[in-house]
């Protein structure tokens, strides 16, 4: 924590006190580039109370009093995802960088807009795809970019718990998100996503997909598969990407040993002059190589978002998980979302939202 | 382990040396309600090796002799899938009874003619569905078929590690009848196996499906979700079978805690006369109780299935996992096959291949 | 968290900003039964830092004007261990409430002395011995005292970690406060430590023991051991409590299973008129019962431990972790240190010392 | 397993079909270099039916009579440690060969005379310290010997379960050799056991140590810990070695990663010409480096036991873990029953017992 706030700190306001806000509030004030002047909610005494008694902060229930002041130079906004849309717009109108929970809006025409808009008047537009700023997911990418893991072969997602049946959204616009900006973030610059099938079940009768499986496929021809479910009574957050040289596991609940890469595989020699009956058993081969666990630093996920929301404003330039990447995001889901409501059927993602710098 | 055999032992002989045929030979010994007369395999060298220097069991390469050996009841087949059904029916026309490895046969007719030639010969035929026979499938069972854990809303379940890419069989049909055969035998009465979907891909280019992921629907309108994998690194086999008022996680690597019963979970209140508006957040509500877990005795599955076999044969009835539960089993993998081969639709299973008594 | 002080609100500093003083100020400010005035640390300009830019809290690094002001009717002091005398005392001296850090001070005689003092004077003193305030202890204080556990026959606490070693105590000092105030905690009334051993090692030459191992008598005849670590790479922290019925299994950094009970243990029958040789086998037997997880509510334990000081103030009581609890545990810490320097014998405590109400 | 067994094979009977002898009897009739001639237990019956109906290998109940079979040149012991000496004797002077349970004897008396006269007749007398012969211990030693983790700074090891009470040793005879004797093993060549402590417990009147800890240490100063437990519900079996350098975490019940090496520690920088004050916190410093866990090949220990006894007689050799050894383990477990006996205080190991070539 930093005693005084730096003299370029940018003004910030945070807009929504519910599960998130509170989180926003406390790293923003936990950030030396960011001076936090606003906590805005519809009910302003939710809002004081998320600040408490000994706070200068102040709180108002008027998102108009935020926009119009102009020492707030970006809002970060958690509210439900179906005010998105309103709320960004107004802000970026406002001429205010925006960060914004995932996910973007929840459709594609929406989020596309946004992107545009925000492009246009040369704003930040950053979506909050906290995964991404994890030590566990940058030490990912590392690997993967780097080439330690070869090509990736497959993906496995699991992302269960016995979660909160969420009244707005199903579990694929609520967990998913997770996932497919993992995914997003760390694929190889090229690898886009081509198709998603997903296969859902309400079995409570809550109204609303309570779990379900996606399948998604790469340009690589690769599969991958996400399992988000909210009626699991255990916790799981495990996500395996195989690789042809190594493969990573990441165990988001095990502190001790969060991503393990394993020298461990089935391979196949080249195919040679072989009689075809001897062939299969001649080419494959398996490896029982020794495990490494590598360390991770400890920091907190949301104080790196905040910094790198700072940093793209400062520098003028997009940030990390830009608007663009939340629209893929969105892209997928609502792929996803047809998928299921179809049987399961794979749907096509269209050019627009799946580039991928 | 008994020292002497009963003079009522049925006399059998395993067939097939490979991978599993020396459990079955290991545990025959150890059954005094049978009497182990030949192991036979193509490979009558391989076949000595199994038996080791000490024993008095013969070894042969001749199916025809132990079939033609009066002394010989009944057979333990445990040779690769696409023998199962001449091999089976040799021995059936031959008045022996059978125990045979899953998959029953690669196909849904050859099952079923098996099936149906036993049950004329008034023949046992089993399938050695080993999980079924575990302490663990066995609680399970009388934990949903005595109503502890209410209606089943969801299972999943998830059997990956680093597999024997097999030559023979793709990983549906050598993984996910362990998956499959449980679900058949752990479903209350009259709930049956109505279509299943599934998606897969072969990443290594091995020929065939390394890993998939199937979807399967119940007569009760349930998803249940089977995930195999050749390609994990690690190995996990946990089901998870989800009911209104318990739910069961069987972790089948964690020896000290196989089985653990959550009385955890959503709940969804009987609807009242209240505002729409109000009704999500009033009907929902979430327990958070105690889990149990049960002890289980420590007993070898393989040892209860010749138990079961040798019994259901002085007893003249089917045994617990008869050919009609090859059979349905066979036809879910067939489905799923087919299911794979067309992008992930769902497949329905026909009237013939899903009762369930 | 909440918007506004009660009207009651007791007049609060904290004193030291280093290790765990953020953490005081933090749920201090989330109690709505203090007022935080001052955090208070020889340099000021740390405490600053950890009020952080937005706060209306005071800094400051004069104790002094912390005692002389009138709204301050509470010291909760995180100073290094050989301050804690000094500050205590000239807070008590000065009228004010005092919550202090474990140890309570490095000897008996201090200790003791600060516990009359507060008694003459009818004033709290209350150590934070915050892991008693966790659900985990909580549960297990009840699972003892309600005798669902029987008799205690051992306890094994292991607590190691790659922790920092301290500059001013030895890591019996460090880390074995914890363990002893738990078993202080959970120990049925009546029941003493008598003795204790200890055998300690200090393998880098750091100048003080690095790990240590204490044995710990108990009243009843039963034998506690705790096992004290800086140097182990990895985290444990367990603590078993054996009963003659149950056996409680205590793993803090589970999250999923704290506290597990065991209806599992050795039994002996009551002795008959067996032939002794026949004895031995005839008394003895297993218990392989099931397992319970109890739920636990979700509570941070520090709050509890701010709640509760100023419950005890508001009603005039001691606190339930009063400055006689500390004063036992640190009789004991100075037994083990005596015992360690002489070769590992058993050191008996003195009367005074032992009492527990 | 093998068909046939050597020309040269030594002729081997087992002695004892108690607990462990039929694991002896199953890997001596998988081990080529052996041929299985008897199993001798003073209940013929039982012989029999631990050999199983199917067997060539002869049952029984005379001692004498192996003894007098010419075609046996080795015996292989495993019978309650009381009859050890009497057993190994008789053997020894009958010119046999002996594999020996451990405790080699009850006294380190009677275990220096067995190893005399070995050695005088030039036979091979071999100690079961089968956890010697694990892939995990092998790999140990070869960490250790080969300077990976540098200096031992600590041992710390846990065998607790929940273990059958036995009649006719304590719980240090019964598990602790098992530590011993591993230690024994690792440590680097001309590092001794100096001294012994132990403090232990019979909460349950069971008549014998249930639960003890025992303090070891070795030449080089540093503190070895074993703590063996009966009572204990959940079942460990972890050892730490602390180095220099690197930690080993063996963990003998999680098959996933036996043996982790951590690069991580505390180290202690030389001493420079620093202002005391200062000094220590500028000589510590802290490693959080990447963890290794290597692969290890399957095999099973006992089978590596019988290789090597069978090695050890036809190259005229001593064995890996000889009788010397298991002297040196019974008289630091004497030392230990003495230590326990007298309160805890340390006791020293004679010259004779603790060289270690």
């Amino acid at each position: 924590m930093s005693t005084t706030i730096g003299v370029e700190a940018i003004g910030l306001a945070v807009i929504g006190a519910g599960y998130w806000g509170p989180n926003l509030v406390r790293t923003a004030q936990a950030t030396p580039a960011l001076r936090l002047e606003w906590l805005c909610d519809l009910n302003e005494e939710r809002a004081r109370g998320v600040l408490g008694p000994y706070t200068t902060v102040r709180a108002t229930a008027s998102y108009q009093d935020v926009l119009d002041d102009p020492a707030v130079k970006a809002v970060a906004i958690a509210t439900p995802a179906a005010t998105h849309f309103d709320l960004v717009r107004a802000a970026l109108e406002a001429g205010k960088h925006v960060l914004v929970e995932k996910p973007l809006t929840p459709t594609v025409h929406e989020s596309a807009k946004l992107v545009e808009l925000a492009e246009r008047a040369g704003l930040v537009l950053m979506c909050d795809h906290t995964y991404c700023y994890t030590p566990a997911v940058r030490k990912i990418r590392e690997l993967i970019h780097g080439g330690e893991i070869g090509d990736i072969q497959f993906v496995d997602s699991v992302r269960i718990n016995l979660g909160l049946v969420q009244p707005d959204v199903d579990v694929l616009w609520d967990l998913a998100p997770h996932d497919l900006s993992i995914l997003d973030h760390v694929l190889p610059g090229g690898v886009t996503v081509e198709a998603v099938a997903a296969h859902g079940a309400d079995p409570i009768d809550a109204g609303r997909l309570c779990m379900a499986h996606l399948s998604v496929w790469l340009s690589t021809g690769v599969m991958a598969h996400v399992h988000v479910n909210w009626l699991s009574p255990t916790k799981i957050r495990t996500t395996v990407i195989g690789g042809s040289r190594r493969t990573i596991v990441w165990d988001d609940l095990n502190p001790v040993q969060r991503i393990a890469v394993y020298d461990r595989g089935v391979d196949l020699a080249p195919a040679g002059s072989l009689d075809p009956a001897e062939r299969h058993q001649a080419l494959i081969s398996y490896r029982v190589g020794d495990v490494l666990v590598p360390a991770l630093p400890e920091r907190e996920a949301l104080r790196e978002v905040m910094a790198e929301f700072a940093a793209a404003i400062a520098e003028g330039r997009p940030a990390r998980t830009d608007g663009r990447a939340g629209l893929r995001v969105v892209a997928q889901l609502a792929a996803a979302s047809r998928s299921a409501a179809s049987g399961g059927r794979p749907v096509r993602l269209t050019e627009r939202t799946k580039e991928n710098a």
